[in-house]
Parts: C-alpha cells; sequence; structure tokens
C-alpha cells in the first residue's frame, strides 16, 4: 500500500512526540512491504514564529493531498498569559478541523489493564472499562459568531448547531455502536440549552434508525460525575465539541495518564491523528513527554485511516508488551514503588520500535 | 434572632429531603432560642402542574419577602425526554436566581474523613481535600439569547459575560482565598473563547488587587482531568456557569456522593441553599434519597445566610458524628462490606435531629 503522510509536529511537545509516532509508521511500512512518503508542515506557535499565520496556506495544500496526518500537539504560553492578542496558536488548529471537514473526533478511552494503578481512580472501579467518544469537532461554541464590544467590556461566542450536523456524527456513532455492546449515550444539557435541544431531538430522530442499539440520554454535568462513579456503563459516548473537549480530558484518568491517548478525527477526506494531550510546556525539552499516546495515534491510522488492522494491532500490542515489561515514561509510573523501570521519551520510542 | 425562611420543596426528591433540612432548622432554633418563620411555597413541574408556570408570582413575591430559602431539586423526566416542551421546570430556578440576583454560587466540596471509601477515587488521592468553588450563576449561555430557526434545523444559545459580572464574582472569590490558604484557580476556555478571554483579563486585573493571593489560571479540559488526577491541589475554584455545573458535579464524587453536598447562592439580598444533587426520579418515593445534603445546606443558611457559626458547627458536626457510627444511606453505602448500617431518608433524618 502506498500512502501519503503529512506530519505536522506543532508546538510544545508536539516534535519530541511525534518523532516517534512516525518512526513507528516507518517501521510498520518495512515489516509489512508498504510505502509510506512522509511530509512535513507547520501549524500553531511554531508556524506564526516563521509565517504570521498559525495556518500557513502551504500546509493547508499540503494537508488536502495527503491520505492522513499525523499532528502533535498545539498552544504555547505566551497566548495563555496574553488574552489580548489576535493571532492565537489554537486557530491554526480549529482552521484545519474545518477546511478538511473533520466533523467526528474518535477517542477511544483505550485501558491497558498494566496501568490500571496509575489511575487515580480504583483498580476495581476501572477494570472492564471501554468508552469510545465520539465528539463533534467542527461546530458548536468553537465555531460560532465571536463578539467584543468597542469597550472591550461585553464579549460573546455563539453556541450554535444545525440539524444535519448532529445527523452526521450520530450516524457514525450508532455505526460504531452496532460493531460494539450496542449501547449509546448522547450527553447534552437538553435542560437549559435551546442547541441541546436540538441536539436531542435530532439524536431521539436517528435512533429509530437504530432499534438494535439501546440509547441513553444524560446531562453533562451527570456525565461528568458517572464517568468517574461509574465508567464501566459508558461504551459509545456521542456529544458536542465543548462538552466533548471536557468529558474526553476528564476521561483520561481513566486510562491512567492523558500521555497514553489517542484520537483520530474523520469526515469528508483526509484522516487526521493526534495524541488528546496538548503542548505542555512546563516540560517540552526535557525528555519527560509519554510518546505512546503519538504511537497509538499512529495506529489508529493505519486501523482507520488505511483499515489495516493487523498492522494496527502489533503497534498496540507492542505498546502493551512494553508496559507488561515494567517500562514506563514519569506521568505513568507510580512514585511511590521501585517496580517500574522510567523512561524518558527517547527511550520510551526508541523501546517500541525495537 | 427572629428570621423568615422560605422552604420551596420543588421536584422529585426534593420534598423528601427538604423536610429534614426544615427540621434541622427548627431543632436548631428550639436549641438556640432563635425564632425561624417558615414559610411553603412552589417551583418547578410541581409548580407548572397547579399554575402553569414555572416560578409562579407568588413564589418570587415570598421569595423576596424571606430572609433566606431552603431550597430542594428541580426537573422531571417528562420534560426531559421531551425536548419540544416550551415551558420546562427549570426556567424556575433559572429565572428565581435571576430576578433574587443570586449571581455566586458558592459549592464547598467538604470530605468527611468517614466517606473516604465510599469515593471511586483512590483515599490516598483524596485525604486533605478541601475545595469551595465559586461558580458565577447568572450569566453566561445559561442566560443568553435562545434561537430556533423557523424550520426547526437551527438553534443557538448565546455565551455572554459583561466585565462586571465577573468582577463581581471575582471579588467574592478572590476575599475567601484570603480566608483559606490564599490560592486561587480560575477555570476557563480562553484558548477558544472570547467571553472566556473576557473572564481571563478581567480575573487578571482583578488578582492585582489581592497580591496576597497566589492565582492560577487553567482550561476547563485539564481543570476537569486535574480535579480527578490531583484534587488537592485546588483551593478556591472560581468559574463561569457552565464549567461550574460541569465541574461541581465531577468533583461530588471526590465528596464519595452527590447525596452529600450543599450549595448556597449569595447575591444581593436573600441567600438561597440547596442540595446540589438534583430531582433524581429513579429513587423518588422510594425513601432512598440521602438528606444530608439538605441539612448541610440548612448548615449553610445558618452560616454565610445568618452568620450563625456556632449553630452551623453543630450541624455539620452531628452528621460527621452519624457518620462515625457507622450509619449509611444508599448513595455512601459500601456495598462490599457489611460494616455499615444503612439507613432509609426518613430514618437518616431523624437520627440526625436526635
Ligand atoms: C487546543 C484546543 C483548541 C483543543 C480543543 O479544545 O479542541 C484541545 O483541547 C483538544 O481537545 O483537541
Ligand atoms: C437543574 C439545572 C438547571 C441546574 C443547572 O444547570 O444550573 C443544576 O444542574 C444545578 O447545578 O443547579
Amino acid at each position: 500500500m502506498k500512502k501519503n503522510i503529512l506530519v505536522i509536529p506543532g508546538d510544545g511537545i508536539g516534535p519530541e512526540v511525534t518523532t516517534w509516532g512516525k518512526a513507528a509508521l516507518e517501521k510498520i511500512a518495512e515489516i509489512f512491504g508498504h510505502e509510506f512518503v512522509f511530509d512535513e508542515a507547520l501549524m500553531g506557535h511554531a508556524a506564526i514564529e516563521v509565517t504570521g499565520e498559525p495556518l500557513p496556506d502551504e500546509t493547508l495544500e499540503k494537508a488536502r493531498k495527503s491520505d492522513a496526518i499525523l499532528f502533535g500537539a498545539i498552544g504555547h504560553a505566551k497566548y495563555d498569559n496574553d488574552p489580548s492578542l489576535k493571532v492565537r496558536p489554537e486557530q491554526g488548529l480549529l482552521k484545519i478541523r474545518k477546511e478538511l471537514g473533520l466533523f467526528a473526533n474518535l477517542r477511544p478511552i483505550l485501558l491497558f489493564d498494566e496501568l490500571l494503578q496509575a489511575s487515580s481512580i480504583k483498580p476495581e472501579i476501572l477494570k472492564g472499562t471501554d468508552i469510545l467518544f465520539f465528539r463533534e469537532l467542527t461546530g458548536d461554541v468553537y465555531f460560532g459568531e465571536k463578539t467584543r464590544s468597542e469597550d472591550r467590556n461585553t464579549a460573546s461566542d455563539l453556541m450554535i448547531y444545525h440539524r444535519y450536523e448532529v445527523e452526521r456524527i450520530a450516524h457514525k456513532a450508532y455505526q460504531a455502536a452496532q460493531q460494539r455492546s450496542k449501547k449509546l449515550c448522547s450527553v447534552d444539557k437538553a435542560n437549559v440549552l435551546e442547541s441541546s435541544r436540538l441536539w436531542r431531538e435530532t439524536v431521539q430522530e436517528i435512533a429509530k434508525q437504530y432499534p438494535d442499539v439501546e440509547t441513553e440520554h444524560m446531562f453533562i454535568d451527570n456525565a461528568a460525575m458517572q464517568l468517574i462513579k461509574n465508567p464501566k456503563k459508558f461504551d459509545v459516548v456521542l456529544t458536542a465539541n465543548l462538552f466533548g473537549d471536557i468529558l474526553t480530558d476528564e476521561a483520561s484518568q481513566i486510562a491512567g495518564s492523558m500521555g497514553m491517548l489517542a484520537s483520530a478525527s474523520v469526515g469528508e477526506s483526509t484522516g487526521f491523528f493526534e495524541p488528546i494531550h496538548g503542548s505542555a510546556h512546563d516540560i517540552t525539552g526535557k525528555d519527560l513527554a509519554n510518546p505512546l499516546a503519538s504511537i497509538l495515534s499512529a495506529a489508529l491510522m493505519l486501523e482507520i485511516g488505511f483499515g489495516l488492522k493487523e498492522e494496527a494491532k502489533l503497534l498496540v500490542d507492542t505498546v502493551d508488551a512494553v508496559l507488561k515489561e515494567g517500562f514506563r515514561t514519569h506521568d505513568i509510573a507510580d512514585q511511590t514503588t521501585n517496580r517500574f523501570k522510567v523512561l524518558g521519551t527517547a527511550e520510551m520510542g526508541k523501546l517500541v520500535l525495537k
């Protein structure tokens, strides 16, 4: 199989971790005899520094031409501390999601048995948890009109949904639910928000087309609570952009660490694969980042982007094996025991490749 | 001390639990020689059934005349399942918050040592946690304009903040932080939302007036994660209406159960005291609800509403003592051991009074 893959390392720990996601893809190509042609492009703060733009035209062009994109992370403390800056790294990520029509963000909460202890949640609560989030990615308050009054004393963002936006991601989520345990939980705030009432109405309609799937509707506040109280009760979770952002970060604690979670954004054409962790300025360049989320993003690319199930499985199994042997990066090491061999980013990356 | 207290039982388990919150206030009045005069009023589904309105004028009038309000819960499955209904119970709660100017919702995450085991989070992660949330309560996407297109295919809610709204709650939160460990974390989504950028800017300005308090700004997705990963790192948390709704429900898992958490809404005059749990239709009328959150709401009324610290402490200590003796309601009983004496709502209520 021949594929063109665009690597966008981005900001912060992005470059450190995508190095290993890319290396994993190269290794898989070598083992299975595929031809993966790589190109690289700038986005975020890294792009602003060079071109003044968070998403340069060149990056977008390359993205459109590629078969899949491996992305790192975005964001920089400079902008976080100064809310008045007009050009911001995150605009690059939001724009590429919109331009490529990446309306469905899949975030599997994959639980490695070896990491049960790494979570702040009790192992008996976690064991057996297997959640697949479908987060809507190109609508909601992320993309609605933003205003700031002239005196700068009033600011707004429009939370808005169109029925077709809810329908298309609902179909994807229901189809996935049919392949899994046939349970879907849709999360909204329909007791307060009109956009959530449209969301709920639409999901209720779509549900009728999937009578084999059991649907539950839950308010976001309750969902944020239930996810910790009893994560096992969730299977496919379908939700809007903002609620999905919050819930999936929260759910990372189920997997032991944000450093373990990958995501796939799909939609009209090219798929976009990235860790769910952010740029993590505080540990950038210190060889402390966990490269496994990027390697697992590569696995998602193989499976969801290219339909290469066996290749994806090899990567996931390798990560599992490395964990079983007791190797950990800092974020997933249990500080209270000496049972683990704690590795830096590069060592962990190399080990997985071996 | 003479005070007029309005009791609004509301929907679902509201009536069952407020019975005990009210009884606790009566007992305190008896012991300390206060005169609490009670009145009662309708709100939510209970009010719609009788008057057609979720917040009848009579209730609002009584509320304005009272010194404090003890509220139960709101909401009904009928409305949750039918997003198209125009008159909805929650409108009553939102309207009374707005009409009484209850802009600051204080939600202390009070951790009873006895309940460390009741949480799904590991006791060693929880121990020592003590968080006080300040949730903005009369702005945000809750109160911004709502629209639905004529073809019903597009729906929106305006997420909007004015600088003065952020300032007044920020002052309250900083003042509380000065009385506690002098740490404040402000939660927003300033990397995406303009209203959050106004929020962050404003908090940065107010922070200068409280140089003795250490301020941290955190994105909501990260906060939802950190709250589970390391709850001890939080002290005062300041956040917007929607984010506060989500975070505080999530944080209820720190306290072992939603059934243990009370909240105080304050602002221009009359204070409003309520459990953070909802109407819980599934257990309504089954004598399964936990009355402790309502009793602790009464304690907050005594302390924050009336400045009666000693009286409040007696209530909290009594709850603590009852837990120490091994009494539990269903939500906080550990099903795996027989160590606890599991009580119904009424038995638990009576026990605390004794
Ligand atoms: C960086 C930020 C804009 C982004 C988001 O909020 O979508 C991130 O948190 C994510 O979840 O991918
Ligand atoms: C019932 C609902 C409108 C309310 C809210 O969202 O504010 C509740 O969840 C709360 O937290 O008090």
